[in-house]
């Protein structure tokens, strides 16, 4: 929680170049947040709307969801014929170590295009930063109308308790993630954290949310029961490859990629549910799987050796630019090994991807907070 | 305003690293500030304190005023045998380009102690960033209780209009601030400017407080109707002395220091009170002046060879780190002119302080919002 943020600035390793997938992951559920939000509205006056996305990185994608939230607001004060939200109170959360810094350089244009476009003045719209982890309270109680989430809930609170002490850290030998050959244990933990963050996060959200409250809720699962099928884990697989060729070569130390375990989990549905079955507070509206690209879907022909070599390359950019912190701090390696690390990484995966289309799952839900 | 910021980061030269002289000014507005808290108390039962610290900047200044605060806040709930508030959100503000960053870094281990040593769980305290300019909203209506701001209103929103034409800045040529040179025009654009900018300020907290909630502002200003004795801008009369050596080099370029001017004041008592009076929702509790040391008051001989040298250096340091991402913007110089910059301005503050003790006025006023 103290180490993992996406890469800062505008530079070309930065999380603002690199984050096309997360992009069109937004993308794909927007119909699913616009109609939440318009659902809401219809039964609702809202003086002042309190609106959060949580996990915000920095970037363009940060503030275009909250631009569309406040889209299909506006659209609904048109549709329902008179202004439904006087005042937006928006909150940008991400864990303490996000570069927020970007963002804020960026409202200053924000604020003067949501006058252009949308007439709102100053007094009606404020934004603010919220740091911290959503894994735990943000907000006060009753204080939200619309919660929004994306690319950032499979990410854990921590390694897996259990993984983590040095008995048994060993167990995920030559693996950063799940895989074929872990043992039954490490799947047990890494399910049994993702309960316990998953349902801390319900838990959370469900005081702060006022009744009727939305959430819509977007980040990486899978359709299988198995975890250790090529959609759910195998860009960890790949990346474990590239670390152990360097691995290798003395270039790092074989037993630091036996120790990294990522804190990343990707649920099915099922393990969802039951979570925010028990918590109780919440119904689920919708809850769909989608296919996205390892490389956000760019029109690129993977067949020929350029092709292949591109879209290798564009995958491992968006991947180090979300784990590079994460990897520096455990494995504390020079720039240069970083630099050639993605370039292996690049081509296993355009080789990869030349032989099987492989996709992340990317689940999207709309929960809605129980009057 | 898209330039102002204080130095950002940790290093030699930061703002974090060279904020004594505003420490030493949170401190002397202390009991000013705990009596207003306690004041406050005294007459409401709070479920959920509104507290912002406008102009926070970046470093420990920014996170100890609210320290301070919550310890009055505890202080009033065991005088009065009662739990006075229940619930703080923490506004941090400062303009876009302030290092907040490195203020949310700091959070974790300030709610560790909030916990420690008040027992205050996380979900009784939220602490966010509110970033944008204070001379405008920058909250909703009626959601605040307790306003501060230190060593922030004698920045001016921009450098006084007027000044920034062609035709005028040469009005004010070798200076960078009012000075006995400068002719009436430059006096009155800095007044008016100052008016407004004030004005705007004082309208837009009363919409933002709520009715009998607090306000403490310490800033810069100045004793005598005259503004262009030694206490009210002898640091600016300097610093263009050191720019004008370098200019007489050909380091840096004398029509620069010319079209200078900083937007900056250090207002009078009465005209702060005219405008409070003239906006009408404020009832003045206190307004009084204290004298700043320029190095924020540290035992050093002035009068030897070492003693001179260090405290010349110390306030350039201080000064620099506030002042450089103005000069940057402006002149355009590399590192090594705003080194050098300040080894002089630091030798011509040391000689200057050694024959002549001149000291800041710092004015301290806390205003209550009518019921």
């Amino acid at each position: 929680m103290q180490v993992l943020h996406m890469n800062k600035g505008n530079g070309d390793t930065s999380y603002a170049k690199n984050s096309t997938v997360q992009s069109k992951i937004i993308s794909v559920g927007k119909p699913i947040m616009k109609e939440a939000v318009l659902e809401m509205l219809c039964n609702n006056v809202i003086e002042s709307m309190g609106i959060a996305d949580l996990g915000c990185s920095s970037g363009p994608n940060s503030l275009s969801v909250i631009s569309e939230i406040m889209d299909t607001v506006e659209a609904a004060n048109r549709l329902l014929g008179r202004r439904m939200v006087s005042e937006f109170r928006v909150f940008l959360n991400d864990l303490y170590s996000n570069d927020f810094n970007n963002i804020f350089m960026s409202l200053p244009a924000f604020y003067d295009r949501l006058k252009e476009e949308k007439g709102l003045e100053c007094e009606s719209c404020f934004i603010l930063g919220a740091p911290g982890s959503f894994y735990g309270r943000l907000f006060p109680t009753n204080s939200l109308h619309f919660v929004h989430s994306s690319s950032s809930l499979h990410w854990l609170s921590q390694v897996p308790a259990g993984l983590e002490s040095n008995d048994l850290k060993r167990l995920n030998k030559g693996k950063l993630y799940i895989s074929k050959s872990s043992p039954q244990s490490v799947v047990d933990a890494y399910l049994l954290q993702f309960r316990n963050d998953f349902s801390l996060f319900i838990k959370s959200r469900s005081r702060e949310l006022v009744a009727g409250g939305r959430m819509v809720l977007s980040f990486m699962g899978r359709s299988s029961t198995d975890p250790t099928t090529e959609n759910s884990c195998y860009q960890w697989e790949l990346l474990a490859q590239a670390i152990m060729s360097l691995a290798r070569e003395g270039r790092i130390e074989e037993e630091k990629l036996d120790s990294f375990n990522a804190p990343y989990y990707a649920p099915r549905t099922e393990e969802i549910k039951d979570e925010i079955e028990k918590e109780g507070s919440f119904t689920i509206d919708r809850l769909e799987a989608f296919e996205i690209d390892w490389d956000g879907g760019a029109v690129t022909d993977i067949h020929t050796p350029h092709g292949k070599l591109s879209v290798g390359r564009r995958v491992a950019k968006a991947i180090r630019a979300v784990v590079e912190s994460m990897l520096e701090s455990h494995f504390r390696i020079e720039l240069d090994v970083m630099d050639d690390l993605f370039i292996r990484y690049g081509g296993i995966v355009g080789t990869h991807l030349s032989k099987s289309r492989t996709k992340y799952i990317n689940l999207v839900m709309a929960l809605t907070k129980k009057w």
